[in-house]
């Protein structure tokens, strides 16, 4: 069905508005915006200002670049957590992902993408020299490679290496293979093929189950 | 996954206001808030001026209860439309699908919802007395009642019904039957009855299509 008159100039834009975040369709935005409408005036107020504070107040952590709400983020700044160990991640939501496993205790570096020259996304558009430049200065004793399991992702890890060859430290990724819960008729190939050459002793997943 | 731990409370706060619109998830609120958080201020702060204002300036039509940039909405005002004809429907979304059809000329009476004892909505809750209002005042001859075809929508329509029963309107629903490119083994038992019961002459559908 085609929406196109609405009978108020205000009920449009802010529709418009909404219509433009990624994966909201028009119908969807009208659905939104005619809640917002039945909420209390108060409520909308405090649903703006969120946007607009978050937008202002916000910083990016001068060490990881994780958005934080101090120059230095909570994570880099928790002494408890061991510094000598850094995670390169593509974005915050990799962030968030892997603290919520809960099995991982040192700090992250958010590059904030990965290259993609069909995007147009080269090394200097991610936070790269200031990964060097940690790596360089604080004691770090490992860099954990967490990125996307694409091309895009392997390629930044192969520059990464590249990168860091010259330091005296560990370069690890993530252990790929078949998910847990997964069956195996449904395991694409390239997965199940990596998992049996990287197969691993049956006692050390006893030790983690 | 679980994301319960964000490193920002100002992100938290925007997702937290994201995620109590309907439809939307923690997961989807974070995608959207990320979304924003990579746009110009300016942008952000269009789209959140748009909310505010949208729900300071807004109207409700004094005539139709549609919503409106004016007291009296721009379908109420327009003199080229036929205003002896009423149109019945429950929200400001069924008036933009009417309108989207271009079918149809007259007013329109936003009712505001439907008789759900269910749901604790009586005839008090919805604008019933300013219809009977608007009939009894203007030069209304012919009344739509265009519900859903719902047992609450069935049963709003028996009541505006005997509210408008003495005066001398016509008082017409929407046609039933069998939508526009459905096939008849997957249309319900109800519909495909009752439009056998009214049926129409075949002379009819030829003018229409």
């Amino acid at each position: 069905m085609n929406y196109n008159q609405y009978t108020s100039r205000l009920l449009e834009r802010a529709v418009n508005e909404f219509a433009k975040l990624p994966g909201i369709g028009r119908k969807t935005a009208l659905r939104l915006v005619l809640h917002l409408l039945k909420q209390p005036d108060e409520d909308v107020e405090i649903f703006s200002h969120s946007l607009t504070s978050l937008k202002k107040e916000i910083f990016h952590c001068a060490k990881c670049h994780n958005i934080s709400d101090q120059e230095v983020c909570s994570i880099c700044s928790n002494n408890k957590r061991d510094a000598s160990l850094i995670c390169v991640v593509e974005n915050i939501r990799n962030v968030m992902a892997i603290e919520a496993t809960q099995q991982f205790n040192g700090l992250y570096h958010v590059l904030g993408g990965v290259i993609s020259p069909m995007d147009g996304i080269g090394p200097a558009d991610l936070t790269m020299d200031s990964l060097v430049g940690r790596v360089s200065s604080e004691e770090v004793k490992e860099v954990i490679l967490a990125l996307s399991a694409t091309m895009e992702g392997d390629t930044t890890n192969l520059f990464i290496y590249r990168k860091l060859g010259d330091f005296d430290i560990n370069i690890s990724t993530l252990a790929r293979g078949v998910a847990i819960g997964d069956e195996l008729e449904y395991t694409d190939e390239i997965t199940l093929g990596r998992s049996i050459l990287h197969r691993t002793p049956f006692r050390s997943s006893l030790n983690n189950s």
